[in-house]
């Protein structure tokens, strides 16, 4: 999957060799080993360092909410929104927690915020269009997203050097849409794609699929490319953490993967540009019920797993200590050389 | 498992209630929400704190180990001691990290250490004999293990009020013993309990194999209790680390639990008081092969699963954030109410 160039080759030998002559027995760090070699690979060094970690929420509403697939009215997605801004989710709490700055973007959520003061701007429109019989969004409003992600993302590299960015999604209805794409970019069946969201019951659930099987057969004909899914289906903040996941991999962040809804954005992406995995840390796997079947299909393993369901960043925020653990191993650990520890018999 | 209190019941009702009701879908924290409630009860509060956590690293030398069951030499054992006394081995990193204070128990190395500032001395003796042939420690030095483990963790506790509290340990040949521990109480075969350990060839695992079931046939009339595989089997760091889970549990202490030989510990402190599991969080599943086994008979699932076996107590350290992430949100998150967010349809 990695296409490795001869000087990465070099630098892999070097960082392995670091890595074995650390005072543990071969590979007894396991799971960090592979991150901390990643990370160098990306960084180009064999002195790692995360700068300045971001979670970038975007939020955005979904016409096919109307439709009745979540468990949670539709103005849950500005509260949240709120909720977000004044320190309260969960996301705040972890990323707090682990110092990591959290800014939110308003993709396009069905509410008039004027100017507060933390929220990043964005709004394409207020909540896509139902895709039950047509593209949820416009090309225009496509390329709009593209743009907008684009321009956050770089600003938050420009401003703070930031070299590692997850990035979260709040949406009421948007386990629809990455449902969606996952079963037009993979072909894996669209029930298997399915699942529970923020907790719909069985009768909910079967209303939920039949609801998204006639969505898919009415646009059947409109999805040729990646691009083209992400307009007919996805979400505004969905479109926008696609690109962005771009643009943080052409920038060379280490980008943190968290649930099913990103990464179902991330698939759009490694559809565009296989290479943008070589970047990627998937953080964790979510208990909605597709996101294994979508890293299996990636071919990736999460770092931890612990039922959450949440979005938000949330997956992120807990590994990211796990992440960092990785890279100051490699930083601060003594080797058998320096330490004086005699190595295998 | 757990034996609960009518007025622990009304409390589990309590703290069930304030996590359904903080802003995110039903369940949405996965094992967080179990967490976070476990340690609620173990404190009695509905609002738990994590007080100065600690790691306690007990190393000792083993006799077992001159007759070639490790990759190891057995100098290694107080090497590692001066390692993690200069802040360079794995735990160090990652206590610092996450911090955590680290303290070093010398249990029984074989090494005389004079009076290092940082360094615990409760050595027993110059290691185990080996307990190919009969017991490893006497009765007497059972119950100094004891006595000594008991001790170190008042002082803990005493000193630093600390409530939380792994146990590592470090000692060239200590997964031999773990295994024997585990064989005696869990009757699962000896097969299933031994592993690569430090990372010994197919060769040497054969013939850890053969030396670890001729110890069994050697000793099988003398393991009638806990206490007598303990005395039989056990290193002075595994039966310092019993007796220190037994006393943090009954100063009602969160015990981290970490890897095979940690828990291989903890099992005799189980057989000896089961109630302990209450306080325990099984922080990582080891890589080492008797260790899944181990969780399973236990019926107790870690926290993470990142493919490491290094011990030190570097599982307890890696998850310490994801304790905290449970703490924390069931501290800090908002409710329903105090977002004035829209609950459930």
């Amino acid at each position: 999957m990695n296409q490795i160039k001869p000087s990465k080759l070099e630098l892999q030998k070097t960082i392995q060799h670091k890595i074995d002559f650390k005072t543990k027995p071969l590979g007894a760090l396991g799971r960090l080993e592979e991150i901390a070699l990643q990370i160098c690979l990306i960084q180009n060094t064999e002195k790692p360092e995360l700068i300045n970690p971001h979670i970038l929420i975007f939020a955005s509403d979904h016409g096919i909410a109307m439709e009745g697939v979540s468990a949670y009215p539709q103005e849950v997605t500005w509260q949240m929104v709120y909720n977000f801004l004044s320190d309260g989710a969960a996301i705040n709490v972890f990323a707090k927690q682990n110092n990591i700055v959290v800014k939110i973007v308003d993709a396009g959520v069905n509410k008039e915020f004027d100017n507060l003061p933390n929220l990043i701007s964005a709004k394409i429109d207020y909540g896509t269009k139902s895709f039950l019989y047509g593209k949820a969004m416009t090309k225009t409003q496509l390329d709009e997203c593209r743009k907008q992600a684009k321009h956050i993302v770089n600003i938050v590299i420009e401003t703070t050097k930031s070299n590692i960015i997850g990035f979260g999604e709040m949406g009421i209805g948007n386990t629809s849409s990455a449902s969606l794409i996952m079963n037009c970019l993979t072909a894996i069946n669209l029930k298997d794609c399915i699942g529970r969201g923020s907790g719909i019951n069985n009768e909910q659930l079967n209303k939920k699929y039949e609801i998204l099987n006639m969505a898919l057969v009415n646009n059947i004909l409109d999805i040729a490319s990646p691009y083209d899914v992400l307009q007919t289906f996805g979400g505004f903040e969905i479109a926008m953490i696609t690109e962005a996941m771009l643009e943080a991999y052409e920038k060379n962040c280490i980008i943190m993967v968290d649930g099913f809804i990103a990464t179902s954005a991330f698939l759009v992406a490694y559809k565009i540009n296989s290479s943008i995995i070589q970047n990627a840390i998937f953080c964790h796997q979510s208990d909605e019920k597709g996101h294994k079947l979508l890293l299996d299909y990636l071919q990736v393993k999460p770092l931890v797993n612990l039922n959450m369901r949440l979005g938000e960043g949330t997956g992120c925020a807990i590994a990211f200590p796990i992440i960092q653990s990785a890279v100051k191993f490699l930083n601060e650990m003594a080797s058998f050389k320096t330490a004086g520890i005699s190595n295998k018999l």
